[in-house]
């Protein structure tokens, strides 16, 4: 695919979104680190929504709940890298008999995915760094712009001027970030749990890191921790050598994670601190800075895991089940 | 507090629900264990409900994100054991100046929350029994109380039977398995991890015992997996020597479950499984008992962890941080 390509795909499917006539909910439907994706979208659309809402489901969770409200007034966004995601797959057909106006992203165009979605949109992959035209990117843009098209919002203006810093700003900071990650990466190759820590936009990011690169690319046990429910259970388990990596935002949910992180410095000798404000999203257009940050956060968090991976000798591609069994 | 004050207090609250001008949206707002009982109500409204939006949200995240739907057409049902937790009574503040109709749950009359709210219901406490007054209970009464007032939804009345039954089926059911919870107590005494898992309407009490009993009570690392996310991560970290604590509920989210069961119990030899089948929950009317099975669920999982705390020597009450500092 190209740049061109993607946005026309784009342009298209806001086409469609532009000659609904109405539109009441937006469905965030997909699984994994896919679903992780659509997390901080259910944010925007809580943040800047007048009336539409914004609801992120697991494709077999979407699909067992069958909400009553899904309808013609629905978008349904799904995403699957390969398209071939069963669950995912299928949410979208259910969506789309319901009337429901759905819009995929998959790496594949031609995949099954590609096949049972009115529009698709393909994407740019490349894990360490960051683009317009990357999945998160597309998914904001699809977001911002359809609440631009159905209530006014105006900010998809600054998103596209931010996503358009964000190639050379991500590449920067990775590079300048080489020492402590590496540091990092040494210090935790030994380790059988590291815990993941963040709060609104970027508890997906947070949530993504725990399940696909740390359980299923590391086989090291985690749990994304949401920094507004630690006080309230996770903490406890807080000792000087638990390891946490926490990431800190901005917009109004940055005090929840200062709180957090406060707390955890304290009595963990093992925090990794990934903050927002050392990482230039105050350099970004502060009307979206905030939903910015989660796109910042993963690839830098992706590099944390290559590094980890080299010094453990455990390649981020090597599985036991995924790929290898029927399940 | 007597039965008939949180029926009189249910019904004064509903009645101010009948009396509202028009509801799109119940927010359900809480922290931690208390946040957990949330999701199965957020579950109900998505299953059940034609037009109202169900939204569960950590008090704090609730205040950052502070939704624009919030307003005169919003209820907002919070709970806190104590009343005191700060983020929710700050989040009914900002609910009620919003216009909301605020609804709360707490165990003591005359704390800050109760002072907050416009209406306040109190519950019977007892975590190892399940009653219509336990406040699991009460918040499926409210949710199908307004879903009955707005929508015409014909099953509070089901409800209603169902939650009867409850209190001699869970004693029951407490007593019969008393050898079989023992024997877990034994197995798992020393486990440095153990995992939950779980989906639909069961995520709640497996969040809740991952999070509370497990990381906050009995200090060992855990995570509630999501049963629909476990094959697009977590499942890679399985093996002969990892617990999981696996909920089989009914419903169409059972699938869910079965898929992920079939998988562990493959490759873990340690997998504890409590299904709502062998529960009895179906003897229950069944229009609501998926939605009951999580009220079946709580209690016997609180003795699993009462007496994984016998075995341990580590009472459910012993805390390092909690109630000890400020934080």
């Amino acid at each position: 695919m190209t740049t061109e390509q993607t946005d026309a795909q784009i342009a298209n499917a806001l086409k469609a979104v532009a000659a609904r006539e109405n539109v009441t909910d937006i469905f965030f439907v997909a699984c994994g680190g896919s679903y992780a994706q659509m997390l901080p979208n259910q944010y925007i659309v809580e943040r800047e929504a007048k009336a539409i809402i914004g609801n992120a489901l697991n494709a077999a969770e979407f699909k067992a709940r069958a909400p009553k409200r899904l309808g013609k007034n629905s978008i349904v966004i799904a995403l699957s890298h390969s398209g071939t995601t069963p669950e995912t797959v299928e949410a979208v057909k259910i969506a789309r008999a319901a009337g429901a106006l759905t819009i995929s992203l998959t790496h594949d165009l031609g995949s099954p995915l590609d096949q049972a979605s009115e529009f698709t949109v393909s994407y740019f992959f490349s894990p360490m760094t960051m683009s317009p035209t990357h999945a998160a990117a597309v998914l904001a843009r699809l977001t911002f712009g359809i609440l631009k098209l159905r209530e006014g919002n105006a900010k998809a203006e600054d998103l596209d001027k931010g996503l358009a810093m964000l190639p050379t700003a991500v590449d920067e900071l990775i590079a300048e970030r080489q020492r402590e990650i590496l540091q990092f990466a040494e210090a935790h190759k030994r380790e059988a749990i590291i815990y993941t820590m963040a709060s609104g936009p970027n508890f997906g990011p947070a949530y993504s890191f725990a399940i696909c690169l740390l359980q299923e690319m590391q086989w090291v046990h985690s749990a994304a921790i949401h920094a507004g429910e630690y006080f309230h259970g996770p903490f406890e388990i807080t000792d000087f050598d638990v390891p946490f990596i926490q990431l800190i935002g901005v917009g109004p949910s940055r005090p929840i994670d200062e709180r957090a992180l406060t707390f955890v410095k304290k009595f963990s000798q093992r925090v990794t601190v990934l903050d927002a404000n050392d990482l230039g999203i105050n350099s970004l257009p502060a009307s979206v800075s905030e939903y910015l940050a989660p796109l910042v956060f993963m690839p830098i968090l992706r590099v944390y895991a290559d590094k980890l991976s080299d010094a453990k000798g455990h390649p981020l591609t090597v599985r036991r089940f995924m790929w290898k069994m029927e399940y």
